[in-house]
């Protein structure tokens, strides 16, 4: 049965997404920082950098990144996300991730401007829908086939799902760092524990794994 | 040579403090889930709700809630955390605490409002100053006698401590709950973790239990 599965990297003070970009370093070095220990996994190394050489730690961080890539049949993601937002005036942007996007699976992109959709020769596809949630889930759980979904971020797109009640499963892996400002994760979700069993985990890098899991 | 050092319990969300309190429950349901695993510690057990039967939790809890009582020899707490913003008409107001208040020490409440020292007989006495965070911190440190300072909250009093580079040890325990509302700890805090070092332990109770120390 098809879990819908969210995953994100936040800092201490609850932060999805960083601040501190400049021209000249376009993601900041914030997030740097927030995604270091994920970055330096084995899976990561492989699947977002293409490093085949097998570099990488294998810890506790390197679980759940392996975890974060297992049975997911589709993705959810926001507009922010895929970088229309900081893109707006680029008709052929194809997203952050170059030529090999690493979600090989069909992604639906959530706008309220929906553009032409888009394939890679890996698999991933994106599609750009103007959509409640309920109804890009169902169309990505079509999609998925059986495998998971997966809702990839923003924050926003994240907790319009959380609030929703949609999500199975939810990791944060938390990096002790305070970011001091930019789109929290955690606004409007009181009591969002109920309903969930929660597991805690520290790894060796200082990331705390958090995960929410209700049974399906 | 004293440290000063800091000890709470927030919520995953963020808050140190809790917003559903009903005249029926004047802590409120809440504050009960997020000082739970605290207050089932043995420490706990003895040092606040006097239960000398030496029952209680003895985990990973209990080791930081045994190092709350450690070599502290002064306390400084804001007026919110003693009581006054809560009981504002009540001139003979003597803390939550009740006869056997469990600091045992000189406990500084920094107020705009200072009323008449209060002493009780297990050694803890309460000093209302009106003072700027050196100053009131000089005089505790004298108080302290060489052993440590905490600052013992709420969230407001301590983030003018911590902004000020005034803190040696942060410790807190964070609760997997979402409180939705109250007082945020992490608020423009950005950087803090620069001259720290940080350890993340977490406990059998899910509580994860986050360190900033520095070097003195
Ligand atoms: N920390 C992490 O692990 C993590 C993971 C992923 C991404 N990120 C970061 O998160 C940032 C983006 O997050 P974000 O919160 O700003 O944005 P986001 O969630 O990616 O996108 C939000 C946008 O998606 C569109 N949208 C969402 N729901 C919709 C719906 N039901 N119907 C139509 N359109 C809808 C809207 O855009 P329009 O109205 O403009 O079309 C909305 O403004 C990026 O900086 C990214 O790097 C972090
Ligand atoms: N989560 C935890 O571990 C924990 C620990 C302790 C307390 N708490 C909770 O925290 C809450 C209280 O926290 P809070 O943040 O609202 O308030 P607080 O920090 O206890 O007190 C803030 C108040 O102290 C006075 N004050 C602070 N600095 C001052 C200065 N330099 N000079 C003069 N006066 C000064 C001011 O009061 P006036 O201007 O009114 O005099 C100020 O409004 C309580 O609900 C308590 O239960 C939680």
């Amino acid at each position: 049965m098809t879990r819908v599965r969210v995953d994100l990297n936040i800092s201490l003070d609850g932060f999805a997404t960083t601040t501190d970009q400049t021209p000249e370093n376009p993601f900041g070095e914030d997030w740097g920082r927030l995604t270091a220990a994920y970055a330096a996994t084995r899976t990561f190394r492989e699947r977002v950098f293409h490093d085949t050489s097998g570099a990488g730690t294998t810890g506790v961080d390197e679980k759940y990144a392996a975890r974060y890539f297992e049975n997911i049949g589709a993705e959810i993601m926001g507009a922010g996300m895929f970088g229309l937002h900081a893109n707006p005036d680029d008709p052929d942007w194809r997203g952050w991730w170059g030529d090999e996007p690493p979600f090989h699976a069909p992604v639906f992109v959530l706008t309220h401007t929906p553009r032409e959709r888009i394939e890679f020769a890996n698999g991933t596809s994106f599609e750009f829908i103007d959509a409640a949630p309920e109804e890009a889930l169902r169309r990505a759980v079509e999609a998925a086939e059986g495998a998971d979904v997966r809702v990839g971020g923003g924050a926003t797109t994240v907790r319009e799902y959380l609030r929703a009640g949609l999500v199975d499963e939810l990791h944060v892996g938390i990096t002790p760092i305070l970011i001091g400002s930019g789109i929290r994760l955690w606004d409007d979700l009181r009591g969002l524990e109920s309903g969930y069993s929660v597991a805690s985990e520290t790894a060796e890098s200082g990331v705390v794994h958090i995960t929410f899991s209700r049974a399906n």
